[in-house]
């Protein structure tokens, strides 16, 4: 009987489904039992036996692999793949799928909201009345600010449209992919669309929001250089990955009383325990991003079907495209 | 010398324009001395000698004109008029002004900043999260549940039209303006509008936000037994005015677990220290609708340069329409 390691959690939690998928044709599984995110050994010590991980952001390391004698197909639920070591499974012939669509609208969705909570300073004003305290925090609305996006693919490009809906008429935008991608994000949303250097959008962003994988080339991107370079009052969201703001310099240069706000969902170690929580103008929430029932609910779906092909001798229909590959071929 | 009262507070806080507006004519001006909304009491007690007042929130009753022996305009800096007792300053003379277009944008994005906090528990995750905790909830999208309008003026068609940038396609509203209001927000937004009684919107919707002004007939218009009808895990938002939601019921109906959240900008009496602050799953802030920069300053220009007008014998553009003293006459 074949068998399948469900590392990511939830899992099913909110509707059966992908557990029935797997039932119906026969297919065995283990759920994650330590229901936290796995780190490497633990990883490694669980996979044997297994012919399919449905994998969440837990390192899939070479190591990982070494004890994988059965392991066909890892299928990741979500769209990064900074923590599955590509080049490993290639060498051991072990197909990597994932699912890039689903998660989108859910992160495009709380990056807005969060946008929205920085502005309005929601945070501070319910933690003051709930100590029993009333402030009235002044704000600043999104058509106001000038907003830097860095990286516009199916999240970034989401977030533009739905800032359309506020009024927003400008934005600054870093995407490698250049003029072509902001010629189509203008038709598709309206907005106006300034492409930029990263550095430009340090200077001159009152809002700066990531939403790029995590590479050789992103990790620690923003240390503490370019976080002094941002307006002291500037308010910077990570939803995208832990890593490409280097989280000891973020401490560090928030203490001093720089940057007005911050919102970060992912953290560089998930559960994330550390300093950030001492800052009471960082909103933190617990890598959520695609945490919405429906999107969650595709993601693991689509997953779980792949998982289903490659168990049950049919064509792959979501594999890792190979310029993924290359971007780890040139060094993670 | 001219003299004129300004009551709301803050005022002036961020830039001084109208301020010299009042200076460069030679006009007088005290600013609230408390720093605080006042009581009728302490507005009867100062409002003696002023020609003008320029007012927030606080009660100006028939107590308080019955002093205010010079009064030729309250110049209210905002939309609501539930504050002011339209009927005394006819009786006596005295004109009411007010800003009603100014507030609406900013009022519009905080409702859905808090829509977007509530649907993804923001504000449990980072409490949570500075709490030294981690947990994943689960949220729901915008598009994928039920958002019901109670009044869609300036503010709530804001709401709508913002709501459509993130793929809302229908929603319910409830205006006494009704069919030809519908078919025109239609039109601006986009988004199919199904006007529907109150009872519906209070059985089907997921999300419920109040945009109505206070008035005789909308005062404790949703008390316990509406709240009640509500569905358990039904989101519900007050960005309009306190007294709508009667305090004590929410309080008592949430304490049984009922609705999974509510947000509650304005009070039946601020500044807020009641009972809601101790329900977790509310979240609260300080009448901050308006509190962006940009309005807030429009706000307190239009309602000093029709300050400026009456002084200096110039015809008045804001004077509050004879709807609103109707409104009044039916009882407030």
């Amino acid at each position: 009987m074949p068998k399948a390691l469900i590392t990511t959690v939830p899992f099913a939690d909110k509707n059966r489904q992908p557990l029935d998928l797997l039932e119906q044709v026969g297919i065995d599984y283990v759920i994650n039992p330590l229901g936290r995110k796995l780190n490497a050994d633990e990883l490694a010590e669980m996979v044997s036996g297994f012919d399919v991980l449905i994998a969440g952001t837990e390192p899939i390391t070479e190591k990982v692999m070494a004890n994988a004698d059965r392991l066909k197909l890892i299928s990741r639920v979500g769209i990064g793949l900074d923590n599955v070591d590509l080049l490993a499974a290639e060498r051991r012939g072990i197909q990597v799928s994932y699912t890039p669509d689903a998660p989108a609208a859910a992160v495009s969705e709380l990056t807005i909201g969060l946008m929205l909570t920085l502005l309005r300073s929601i945070h501070l004003s319910n933690t003051r009345m709930h100590e029993g305290g009333w402030y009235r925090f002044f704000g600043r609305r999104l058509s106001e600010v000038t907003i830097g996006i860095i990286g516009a693919g199916r999240i970034g490009g989401g977030v533009i449209r739905g800032l359309a809906g506020f009024g927003v008429r400008h934005i600054l935008l870093n995407d490698v992919r250049g003029h072509p991608l902001a010629r189509s994000l203008e038709e598709a949303s309206g907005v106006t669309i300034d492409l930029v250097d990263r550095e430009v959008i340090y200077q001159r962003a009152d809002i700066i929001s990531l939403h790029i994988p995590l590479t050789a080339h992103t990790r620690n991107m923003i240390r503490k250089a370019q976080l002094l370079k941002m307006k002291p009052d500037a308010l910077l969201l990570n939803c995208a990955r832990g890593g490409l703001i280097n989280e000891h310099d973020l401490v560090e240069v928030m203490e001093t009383g720089h940057l007005s706000g911050v919102a970060i969902d992912v953290f560089e170690r998930e559960p994330y325990f550390g300093p950030l929580a001492q800052i009471e103008r960082c909103v933190l929430t617990a890598h959520m991003g695609s945490m919405s029932i429906d999107c969650r609910m595709r993601m693991e779906i689509e997953a779980t079907e792949e998982a289903v092909r490659c168990l049950t001798g049919q064509a792959l229909q979501a594999l890792v495209p190979s310029q993924e590959y290359d971007v780890q071929r040139e060094g993670l």
